[in-house]
């Protein structure tokens, strides 16, 4: 339980490599989590050279975490391989459609989130890269994925630098739980302890905002990028065989 | 690793109660699992109420895992709480879109499987049921969900029966692990061991086909179940409010 209530997700990583047998053993047990039907709709696609970080890196808009990394890992949702498996056998796939992609997501999802504790349970640092489905057209090219494979989540595994990290803050439980029924928060008893924080008021300051949510909602997830970003992804879902 | 090698989905549930209490604690250390810059873009329904699971069994197609347990958690993409955080505060919320759904279902992916980890390290049985974005609109309307809160999964808990389980088969690990660029695996090195298993055999009997895929592709998730679903989908996806 200790893990859990401390872990920290870590940006800094020495020169020391991870070993491709490790990272195999890792992944293995990893797909031991639960997957929709058993038919485990992902494809981890790990890089390790320097030629492949760099050409990931752009669409991860350069974060030094990624060319630090001993390990970069796209976790892709797949219906590709089924599908095959399925036409192979002589069976008619009918994976084509937003649920399924919905499907494979989740399990690519769950099995990236069972790695990460894996991972860091070892004492290796790791940091997920929100920004893989923002350019999944850049990564789709980088990793040459097929028709119905889009990458959903990406993570940099390394050794930590035993650089200072602090806890990241959460919002009391209240905010996060429901009994029963869907219970809207009261937004300052959910708030007010993170925005009174000496590192929330530096943040604000360092981004010239007067409230923490106007750096959310201005700086760091400003609408129009959300709207760019979902124009890609409904294109990226039709061109990888989602929509059709 | 041992844990993580050897855990197995549980779907019988003794009569046996699970606190409030521990259930809170549960979550409160899942929540330190990583989330979108901080945000925590969910929200989590506890359901124990016999009222409340009846009214969310039939969305589930009453699988009777749900009935049995001591709680049933629906993790939802919640972007309704940050929003009305972001206009309490002066800010205008730009979170009406799909890249923001993504982000948001993300976010309650991996809380629900760090949930399921601390649950299961713990001696207690989890099932995800899948079914959840299936049938969206109906635990949207039992759970009240409102703008911008999306269901994306389920999972049941209880204390195991003590009836014995299997641990489910994987694929070998070079089925869903690719180096440096997406390999497509050779469906038969991939699909030989399970498609010889005695129990697959069984369920293509019990199916009556003659493949192990087509018990996938004609039985549990055909075309037409899929692309209805998809549009339903779609449609809450636009209800919801992302999508404008």
């Amino acid at each position: 339980m200790e893990y859990f209530k401390n872990r920290k997700t870590i940006r800094n990583y020495s020169a020391e490599h991870i070993s491709d047998l490790e990272i195999d053993e890792m992944l293995a047990a990893a797909a031991h989590a639960p997957t929709c039907g058993g038919m485990q709709l992902y494809n981890v696609i790990v890089t390790r050279s320097e030629e492949g970080k760099s050409a990931l890196a752009p669409a991860h808009f350069n974060q030094p975490c990624l060319a630090g990394a001993s390990a970069v890992l796209t976790f892709c949702a797949d219906f590709n391989r089924v599908s095959r498996w399925a036409r192979e056998r002589g069976a008619e796939p009918g994976f084509d459609n937003l649920q399924s992609f919905i499907s494979a997501m989740l399990d690519a999802t769950i099995l990236a989130q069972q790695f990460v504790t894996i991972a860091e349970m070892r004492g290796y640092g790791t940091c997920y890269l929100g920004t893989t489905t923002w350019n999944a057209p850049q990564i789709i090219e980088a990793l040459g994925l097929p028709e119905l494979v889009i990458p959903v989540i990406t993570v940099t595994l390394g050794v930590p630098t035993g650089h200072l990290v602090d806890i990241q803050p959460r919002l009391p439980l209240d905010a996060i739980r429901s009994r029963e029924k869907y219970e809207p928060v009261n937004i300052d008893s959910a708030y007010s302890e993170l925005e009174s924080r000496e590192d929330s008021r530096r943040f604000m300051k360092e981004n010239r905002k007067d409230s923490l949510a106007a750096v959310f909602t201005d700086v760091r997830y400003p609408k129009a990028g959300n709207e760019h970003f979902s124009e890609i992804l409904m294109t990226v879902l039709h061109q990888q065989g989602f929509l059709k």
